[in-house]
């Protein structure tokens, strides 16, 4: 509560201020750009709307909210997708609940759905091509919930068609690849039928992972470019990022009758699985197991590309401060089959989220500072194409105004603990906001503290502190980080890894992945769905209320440290070839002594009463500092990655992602004196991002 | 005088109100980020100051200055140049007519000069290689200041060292470019002694326009990358920009030696000059010449690539309550000789423009809303370098808080009209200033009626104004422009087209662009620097100044409009390969729209008491429109490139640029599929920025 401090701080004024904090609070202007008069622009964040938020957060209404979006299948653009559109719009747009507005955006994109005429298989021949054995076409319809024809069969998305057949082609060159998931790899070795769902929340032996095998994100044929439907489109014979082989998933009860006939020589200790068997390389199947020797496996691909519409749905709450400041909060709606974990989990926290705040608003009780905008993105699961299109169609206004990206994709794996990857200037919101609410169950813990027990780390700045992961391309938010810069996050519930050695929950694309699944096995009483909300909600409303943005930019010092110390492994080898690693130690120290200087001055601001358009450059300043680590020629062969800390790594030193990756392909190609001077560009870029970054953070008149 | 109006809409705090704009006024706070109390945030321009600045700009002075700067050459990186910088400082840190503060930025960078000991040469030579006639090394010294050590001889930079030999060896491949002004560009026809310098403003027969032949703009070896000294620079044997063959540039006198006495066919009616003879095209001289028939010409250049340290001067005025928003003046100061006209008119009226400032600065009479930055560059004539460095430098910090870019370099070519030259929506400020302001001489007229008596057009919107020209690269304000999408202008006073057809002034990049040239031909009296003084001079106050932005984003209309009918010449072809113009036609509409209903939303607000942060709001959105229309994408050969409306055309048709050149290379390239893509990927581009231009100037909560 800071009205306190702005009433104490301008005595003379009191009732003029008084005035115009009731007008911004309870007459909210209804013109689209009007914010409420000045004297509001001072609020700071209202605790007491944040506790009644976090109050009214509800488990059981998120558990029915999960219930109605999982019903049914929801792959993109199909007909329960789009009447998952509705129900978001129907929902954003309700009179006592609803958002200030609510509309879908729609583009054109590349999907790939296996024929429906002709599915795709894979068998075991016998020289004259007679079939011997067939893997399953679906999954069995263990729960009534399998079968149906709304019901994907396994399939590799964007694998082209084409009938490979061999057994082991990797001398000759690998034709085709059938993938599937080991129960060492996900049931933590469980593989029989009473051991796995509906039993447990264990892969049954016929679950089989759906994927996109496409290698970017975005729409494949309209790259940079939002997919209009007047948009230019790549012909998709040259599109790129295609796997060039035809692909087949398979489940674990198909995968063992091939791998454990296979002949050769053992494979590699590492490469053993949870079959109950040997793994052999290949080629040809062993001289004493079911098939001859010299059958074959042949694979039918029969995928097909095809345009199709996907929507996104956007809700918006609009600032009565500073409306053109957007805290967005998004996650996919579309899912491989029922998608009750992926994404439901996600969006029917989404959905409690904003009936909470929109009945706040109806109700007159509460308005943001800044804009929110809610979003359920289209077509996730072949390459974040919804919230890439949107990216690209909103680029600028984006860019200019986005303060922070939320993303709640799957909202609980499991019920041990808070999980959050994101930059490091969000840390410290998240910190708050943890710290803030009970965890589940009886610990009495917060949900900080309790976090701090599975994943901590030693900082130099805080001590001991939970640990924040990073941003790979995993969900949404890789679009916001890596093309746009803006800060994000993606915050989730999750395992305790001391239980279970699980690559993800079991059920994983899959068509077990159902209400039941996450009411029995997952989050019985939904109270860590309950806690993500929690969580998440405050994070929002900390971001879109507080006075000063709640971003630490000194945060990052600690990882500019952290690849710096990593970046002196290289130091020998570097200066053998002539490049200095002095210019990236004074940029990391002038980012520090910039970020230092800059937070300082936050706290000097505080103490007084700061005028609006103070606030607002200081602002500014700690929304616009990630957009200043972009560069746009650094990685001319990476789709949207131009963010110089958080590009993909290839390279094994855990430095700066371009020095990292350059280093390594100048070790590995004999010392070629191009890719030394590779090297040093990345240095040089690496450089001018982070003195960029510290003149931004430096006192505005200050060139 | 907006005061009223602001003490006016809130009766009940004209006490405060009153206070705090006489806070704002004298009692500026030393902090460097603190701008005044909230109060004056809504203060307007004050027209009394404006006023004052325009009386106080003196003519006399900037003569002096103008007789300071030029009086010896300041070659880019010469003594002379590093004598200036300090110069500028010290004015720019005068306690009585300084600014906040001043300092200088130095980069490494690639310079080309010839050689000292050995001199570019060019000669005719017969058969046996005796020399049967030479060209001058350097001009004729008619003024006393055409020699001595650091008058550089006639060079073009860039162009690589070699001895080629030939007449005309077009047929085979040509080997090396002699270069020349013909009077018949230059001059009006004069060629005579008696008829040229000092006799006239035209070029004496010795006179030879340096220049530079790089391709593109900024540091030749760090392209995209501030050329700090521990940069990544490229060879400078692979990059890329540098002209292939040597280049020798040579006075018309010599010229006549030459071209009079060529053999072969007569050179078609638009190649003949005003040499006094038939231009032919060789090869071979003729028959019945001065030389012999297998004479040859020898041409040795002994250019030699330099690295150098250039470094630019920056001069701040802290904004007194947003000093995070930069309006930034510059010119360069390099020069090729004494460089008087170029760039020293400019320089001369940037110190006076400053001193005016400062002075009521450090009187505290007045401090700008906004920050200033004045800015003398580097190394201008070798490519803009200085200029582009910076831009690399700050990239970040300027693409968030750069208003607008005001360019005065060559303030005065002549002394018949203003001559503005910018991006649309500075259309409106500059006409505004130019309106205010008496025009030379006695003609009683504004700048602005005189300015339309020369230059005009017929708006669709305002009926008959003074026709704004487009910006190219020929000068500072084309990183600003091209690269980071900063709306900028240049300003200067020009020929009546009617009196002289001369391409430029005359002694243009000779060593007769000295002092006298001006003060007795170009502008006697210094009445035409006074105007463009004034008139930049009150751009930069409104810019600085002004409660709301005064760019005029509608006027972007009228260029869109007029792309567009070009682009109605293209339908046919376009559709016949399947192109439809529908989306782009669409776009411009929006654009339309949304432009005309976010100005009625400016006069609505402007009718009220706006809050700081709506103003803010708005400025914000007229500040980062010009941002919108940057695609990184667009234009993967262009360096710097990236501003979809201004890029360079090569295509005859007068519409988008990246368009017109598609087509263009589409219609000429035996329309190819991939040709006819890249047209329908550019149009794509272009749609794209200006429905992101539409929506970022739509109602902010509106996405």
């Amino acid at each position: 509560m800071q009205w306190v401090k702005v009433l104490g701080g301008v005595v003379g004024a009191a009732a003029l201020l008084g005035l115009g904090i009731i007008v911004g609070h309870f007459a909210i202007p209804k013109g689209a750009d009007s914010p409420a008069p000045s004297a509001s622009a001072s609020q700071d964040l209202d605790l007491k709307i944040l506790e009644t938020v976090i109050e009214q957060l509800d488990a059981n209404r998120i558990r029915e909210n999960l219930r109605e979006l999982s019903k049914e299948p929801h792959l993109a653009t199909t007909p329960r997708d789009e009447a998952l559109v509705q129900l978001l719009l129907q929902r954003w747009q309700d009179p006592e609940s609803g958002l200030d507005s609510a509309r879908t955006t729609e583009y054109e994109v590349l999907l790939s759905f296996p024929s429906g005429e002709q599915p795709n298989r894979v068998a075991v021949v016998n020289s004259t091509g007679a079939i011997l054995f067939s893997c399953r076409h679906s999954e069995e319809n263990l729960t009534g919930e399998q079968g149906g024809p709304n019901v994907v069969p396994p399939y590799a998305a964007y694998a082209p068609p084409g009938t490979p057949q061999a057994v082991n082609a990797a001398k000759y060159g690998v034709a085709g690849v059938l993938v599937y998931t080991d129960p060492k790899d996900i049931n933590d070795g469980k593989s029989l039928p009473n051991e796995t769902f509906p039993h447990s929340w264990c892969l049954p032996p016929s679950g089989v992972e759906r994927g996109s095998y496409f290698e970017y994100f975005g729409d494949p044929l309209t790259p940079y470019l939002p997919a209009m439907p007047s948009s230019f489109r790549l012909n998709s014979d040259n599109a790129s990022g295609f796997p060039p082989i035809p692909i087949q998933p398979i489940g674990f009860e198909d995968a063992q009758v091939l791998l454990c006939n296979l002949g050769g020589n053992l494979a590699p200790a590492d490469w053993q699985g949870g079959l109950g068997c040997d793994y052999n390389l290949g080629p040809g199947f062993r001289s004493n197991g079911i098939f001859p020797e010299d059958g074959q496996v042949n694979v039918s691909v029969h995928n097909r590309l095809e345009l199709r519409n996907s929507s996104n749905v956007l809700g918006i709450i609009r600032g009565a401060v500073e409306p053109d400041r957007y805290v967005l909060y998004g996650n996919h709606r579309d899912s491989w089959v029922h998608g009750a974990v992926d994404p439901s989990t996600g969006t029917a926290v989404l959905l409690e989220l904003s009936r909470v705040l929109g009945t706040l608003l109806k109700k007159g009780t509460w308005r943001p500072r800044r804009s929110i905008v809610f979003a359920s993105w289209g077509a996730e699961e072949f390459g974040l194409i919804g919230s890439t299109e949107f990216t690209e169609e909103f680029f600028s206004k984006l860019q200019e105004r986005a303060v922070a990206y939320i993303n709640v994709d799957i909202s609980v794996f499991a019920n041990a603990t808070l999980r959050v990857q994101g930059t490091p200037p969000i840390q410290s919101v998240v910190f708050s906001a943890a710290k803030q609410i009970s965890a589940p169950g009886s610990s009495g813990l917060s949900i900080y503290d309790n976090w701090i027990r599975y994943y901590n780390r030693s900082s130099s700045v805080y001590g001991l502190v939970p640990s924040v992961g990073t941003l790979g391309a995993g969900s949404d938010y890789a679009p916001f980080i890596h093309f746009l810069g803006i800060s994000s996050m993606d915050i989730a519930y999750t395992y305790d890894r001391s239980k279970t050695s699980a690559r993800i929950y079991p059920t994983y694309h899959t068509a077990f992945d159902t209400f039941d699944y996450v009411d029995k096995f997952l989050d019985p009483g939904f109270s860590s769905h309950q806690a993500v909300a929690r969580t998440a909600g405050s994070v929002l409303l900390r971001l879109s209320d507080s006075l000063f943005l709640p971003l630490n930019v000194s945060d990052y010092s600690e990882t500019l440290r952290s690849f710096l110390q990593a970046a002196e492994d290289l130091r020998v080898l570097l200066e053998q070839h002539g490049i200095s690693l002095g210019p990236l130690v004074t940029a990391v120290e002038r980012f520090e002594g910039a970020a230092t200087a800059f937070n300082q001055r936050i706290a000097t601001l505080r103490e007084g009463t700061p005028d609006p358009l103070q606030v607002r450059m200081i602002n500014d300043q700690l929304m616009l500092l990630e957009r200043t680590f972009l560069n746009s020629q650094a990685f001319p062969e990476e789709r949207y990655y131009s963010h110089v800390l958080w590009a993909p790594r290839t390279g094994s030193v855990a430095t700066f992602p371009g020095l990292s990756n350059a280093y390594s392909q100048a070790k590995n190609t004999g010392h070629e004196p191009a890719a030394w001077a590779e090297v040093q560009r990345q240095l040089s870029i690496v450089v001018a991002a982070l003195e960029g970054a510290a003149a931004t953070l430096r006192p505005v008149a200050d060139l």
